[in-house]
């Protein structure tokens, strides 16, 4: 099968469904148009996933397919930015029509879920790895940037941490309990925050979406805000099932990536204002302070490793 | 050395030379930002250059950072944007600091010469591929694109045809003759058509960029636009150097890809109301007709390859 067959049958049906109003030319042309609204500013975001790198050889086409929108689409969440559309440059080894059904089916899924429309994109031949960009919108000088954190502000996460960082250890275990299941399930279909960052534009000061570890990614907002921060274990949110299966639990919920939860600053009077459903979704872990540096019940956590670094392991 | 630092390196000073006024965040935090002026739409495209495939083992790194972007540039020519700013995902199998300092220097000479901010990206380790979004804009509704064709309107192309295909023979030659030299220019440093896309958004009815060759991104345009076309060979520009090098020269002009020159269609009193120094760039190659297809020389040229297809080789 051709390039431009492969692509029709698989990717344009992504665009045509669930069409966003702002998206005025899809794939097809030299470029995608997109309209950014008066007010509007335009916010986006590029990420890679390599096989064995970002994902397990042989990982199911249609779970990958989810897990790229949604790795990509946290970001715009981070960001509290309302979603419109994406592009995706897929990289093949030959193509499987099976592996291109299943994967557009799972990307298909996250698109309408997500509310985010294919807008564009490349298909090539080589080692298998994806790249999407993401696009959403915010109201002028809305965003929630990483710098905007201040002194006496808490520090909260969404969900629970260290639950994807768990399930690698059994990622390709045929049978798994119903405990690693739960785990595997942040590992395979990871949601994306976005209503609760677009609920946190208005109060919030700072936020960062949890891709290489709560120590790592809080550390790089703590220092592009030029303030210090502290956090106290014994408030971290873990899940009962990381509980049951890890002496390490807290280890993990510190270090571990792939959750995809956000970490956000705020002051205490703003997260009292915000609404019961989303108050709930947030938990305190800590507070912001002058100076610099990330403290974990009173240490220095960089003894131990620092999240993800694409060119050094783990 | 550590993804942060390698990216802070060689790639942040791209973001923040010459910055683009509408570039209101740039690397760094979880999304990049742009305004998009009232009036104004965002055009946007990506393309994937994998290593093997769209360009040799062990080529110069500083021809890849210049030959990477002028070909996503190329595409927002074809719109007749005006360029803002791209994102730049590099996947490498190491980090050295040699050929990312030679990346990043050609880079950067493409990304003032285009005036295309670097907005954002992504650093992983893998196989060495790159993907490119570049962003532009057009005023409401002028965007230039493929399906615009009419029965009647001229085919016109600019420069000369063939000339990066010719080039792939000698692309490892140590001391190549000044033909060849010329040739070869052609394939390391295309230049995309800034200047001209931007001259005939008022007048193009339908425009495309030849990067899989000019039967075969003629043929996509003709056929988004519901028409048919005709060309006649010995209108085809060709350079002295192709020329003198290549008894098929005519077969590289029709066929080969990587030239990156401009494919328009307009009406005749259109191309004579351009300024001299617009309608000297556009040499006119044939005529659009109704009905569908594309004939050369009055003969279907489909009995010969039909162009770049990364899935079916040439």
């Amino acid at each position: 099968m051709g390039e431009f067959e492969l692509i029709r049958r698989y990717f344009f049906p992504l665009a045509a469904s669930g069409k966003h109003p702002d998206v005025l030319l899809g794939p097809g042309d030299d470029c995608a148009i997109q309209r950014v609204g008066k007010g509007q500013e335009l916010v986006f975001s590029m990420d890679t996933l390599v096989e064995g790198v970002h994902f397990p050889k042989h990982y199911p086409p249609e779970k990958l397919g989810w897990r790229s929108l949604a790795v990509a689409t946290s970001d715009l969440a981070a960001m509290g930015a309302d979603p419109v559309c994406f592009t995706l440059a897929i990289t093949l080894p030959r193509a499987d029509p099976d592996w291109l059904r299943d994967f557009s089916s799972g990307l298909a899924t996250a698109s309408r879920q997500f509310g985010l429309n294919l807008a564009g994109g490349d298909t090539t031949r080589g080692p298998l790895s994806l790249t999407l960009q993401v696009h959403g919108t915010v109201p002028e000088n809305r965003a929630i940037r990483r710098s905007g954190a201040k002194p006496g502000d808490l520090i909260c996460v969404s969900g629970t941490l260290g639950n994807a960082g768990a399930a690698l250890q059994f990622l390709d275990s045929d049978l798994p309990t119903p405990e690693q299941a739960q785990l595997l399930e942040h590992y395979h279909a990871p949601q994306p925050r976005l209503l609760l960052g677009k609920a946190l534009r208005e109060s919030a000061s700072a936020a960062v979406d949890i891709s290489d570890g709560l120590v790592a990614d809080l550390g790089h907002l703590l220092e592009e805000s030029g303030v210090g921060g502290r956090i106290d274990v014994s408030q971290l949110p873990l899940s009962a099932a990381l509980v049951a299966l890890r002496a390490d639990a807290i280890d993990l919920a510190l270090h571990a990536g792939d959750d995809y939860e956000l970490c956000t600053t705020l002051p205490e009077m703003a997260l009292e204002q915000l609404p019961e459903s989303i108050r709930e979704q947030l938990t305190v872990i800590g507070r912001v302070h002058e100076g610099e540096g990330l403290l974990v019940n009173g240490k220095d956590p960089r003894g131990n490793s620092r999240g993800y670094d694409h060119f050094e392991g783990r």
